[in-house]
């Protein structure tokens, strides 16, 4: 049997809690140490899942017994910290996203290329039973020619965080909910209609008190022509759909947003449901609709996510998705839709990308 | 008790039946006579609703017995066969859209105005008992602030016309499904939200024979600041559906499309849920939702329509909706959705207007 790839988790926030439920599991993976600034951080982080603690990141890397770092540190420190793991040779994954410009983007990109290490971004939602699933009758035909999708991620956090909160400056979270919630369903965009070519968006803080942007709808054309609606909010109870219309079949998928932090649930708390005519007759008025209940596989988004990247680094044959360049195209997409709002006019993917 | 009005059927086609078999069930409602230039389409409506016919537009609208037009000719002929309606001092039902460009559309206001006769445009759908219910919970404050809206009305119908159908004629019919479908949802949005200041819209011919767009994706942002998404398509199998964003519940609308022209059985085939805060917690992660069926007034929007226009023709006090102007600034949207599609900007609702 293959060694059991060993990390050390840096950063140590909520997220980093509800990733390490999930590895901590997998028979691939063995937690080595963790490392935040904050001492009782770490003790709390390191006697819940039993392993040990290093007082400096430097330490943390300096470890033989280190293969690989799992890093929920701010996304505006996400660059320095992958660079510095990489550099030492370590693989890595990163939470999503993967930067907040496309600078540090591209110098994750240069450090995992020049180290030649394993590296990974969270963008976990692609891996849900429901999203692989329309990507399996998408490319079957089985809905005949996609035409445009409509996906919404919402929650209601933009009406409670305070003026100081991170979330609310559009420095450290351009785009506000487009960067935290809406990079997922661009990873979903992507991963199911190829590269997004063009963006509008209107946005603007609304029922808020901080300055960034907490209401946003973007409409996009992919490169191939097909298009689709992107809403992300933070103004509103939790809601999560996408919608998929295909010229023989449309499919809405929706998911709990209450039951996404624990990944084991996630996929028994969605539906999938296809519509389709139930006959074709000539006469439109005649034609009767059905919606049938698709089944999906029920996955587990983020211990997969982990599952993979411990495969990716045991064997060469495997490309763990997603890359930085994929990353940094969905923080592209972020940062193109953030200038449309600005600048009230339609903004190509690549001005943003350019020289990157 | 009142006299009941005596209407002239104007335009025969498939339509006009639908909106015949609601309004002769009116106690308030008489049909005197009908007008086509085909024989045998007004010896078959003639025959099956009971009424006279008139060999002539100008026949009809001679007859004393006559109170009131129900207009149902191609969207372009709207205007002159409104203005000589209303210039014989007869009352007007036409039906939506108004017209095709803002001229006609104020070529009818000022008819309407000059001869001081009652008038409607049949966005019927604003009446459906989910819409109706919708308002009233985004005014009683029920689901707290609303932020934005989705709605979408798509239908195979792009799939199937022909290349000389009229539909497929950017002339004919801008905006292809937006000045078909779309601009029901456009009232609507208008209703709910009030006037629409600024669209950005993408679209275009897919999967179709015609040169018209058959696939449209708009967000659009209203006087007030809130914003909407309204997709309107000829691709894929029947979706309706409208999603109001409050800060304290989500508004999830559903129609059966299938369901559409038969108005007695629409409401009966719609869903209204409200999804909440089971209770609001200090943790976000403990915050639980629900989803609630919403219990929505039975109505039907075609029969309500003509019961309103009927009142309206008898009292002074009763405004019916939707006037001339109400129309052409929904008409107005669909031609702003059409310039920024084809110009690839945002277009503001008054540049359309201008003059009007």
């Amino acid at each position: 049997m293959t060694e059991p790839v060993s990390l050390a988790a840096v950063g140590l926030g909520r997220w980093a809690h509800q990733l390490a439920r999930q590895y901590t599991e997998l028979d691939s993976i063995e937690l080595a140490t963790c490392f935040t600034r904050t001492p009782e951080k770490r003790d709390e982080f390191a006697s819940k899942f039993d392993c040990d603690q290093d007082e400096s990141f430097e330490a943390a890397l300096a470890r033989d017994d280190v293969d690989a770092v799992v890093i929920t540190v701010p996304n505006d420190k996400h660059a320095d910290v992958v660079e510095q793991a990489a550099d030492a040779g370590k693989h890595v994954l990163v939470e999503k996203p993967i930067s907040i410009d496309i600078e540090d983007a591209k110098r994750i990109e240069d450090a995992v290329e020049r180290n030649d290490v394993t590296f990974l971004t969270g963008h976990s939602c692609r891996r849900v039973g429901g999203i692989r699933k329309m990507k399996e009758l998408i490319e079957s035909g089985d809905v005949g020619d996609v035409s445009h999708i409509e996906a919404e991620w919402a929650n209601e956090r933009g009406l409670e965080i305070g003026a100081d909160n991170w979330r609310g400056n559009p420095n450290k979270a351009p785009g506000g909910p487009l960067i935290q919630l809406g990079v997922h369903q661009i990873d979903n965009l992507q991963y199911l209609l190829g590269p997004i070519k063009q963006v509008f968006t209107y946005g603007k803080p609304m029922y808020t008190e901080v300055e960034n942007m907490t209401m946003t709808q973007t409409v996009l054309e992919f490169e191939s022509g097909q298009q689709a609606y992107l809403g992300a909010n933070w103004t509103s109870p939790g809601v999560f759909f996408i919608n998929v219309y295909g010229t023989e079949g449309v499919m809405f998928y929706d998911l709990d947003f209450a039951n996404w932090s624990n990944s084991e649930d996630t996929d028994k708390n969605s539906e999938l449901l296809l519509r389709e005519f139930e006959e074709w007759t000539e006469d439109p008025d005649e034609r009767k609709l059905r919606d049938i209940d698709v089944e999906m596989p029920i996955k587990n988004h983020l211990r997969d996510e982990f599952a993979e990247f411990a495969q990716a680094i045991r064997s060469d044959d495997i490309d763990p998705e997603v890359d930085a360049r994929a990353a940094m195209r969905n923080v592209a997409v972020v940062l193109a839709a953030q200038k449309s709002a600005d600048e009230n006019r339609p903004v190509e993917v690549d001005e943003i990308l350019e020289g990157a």
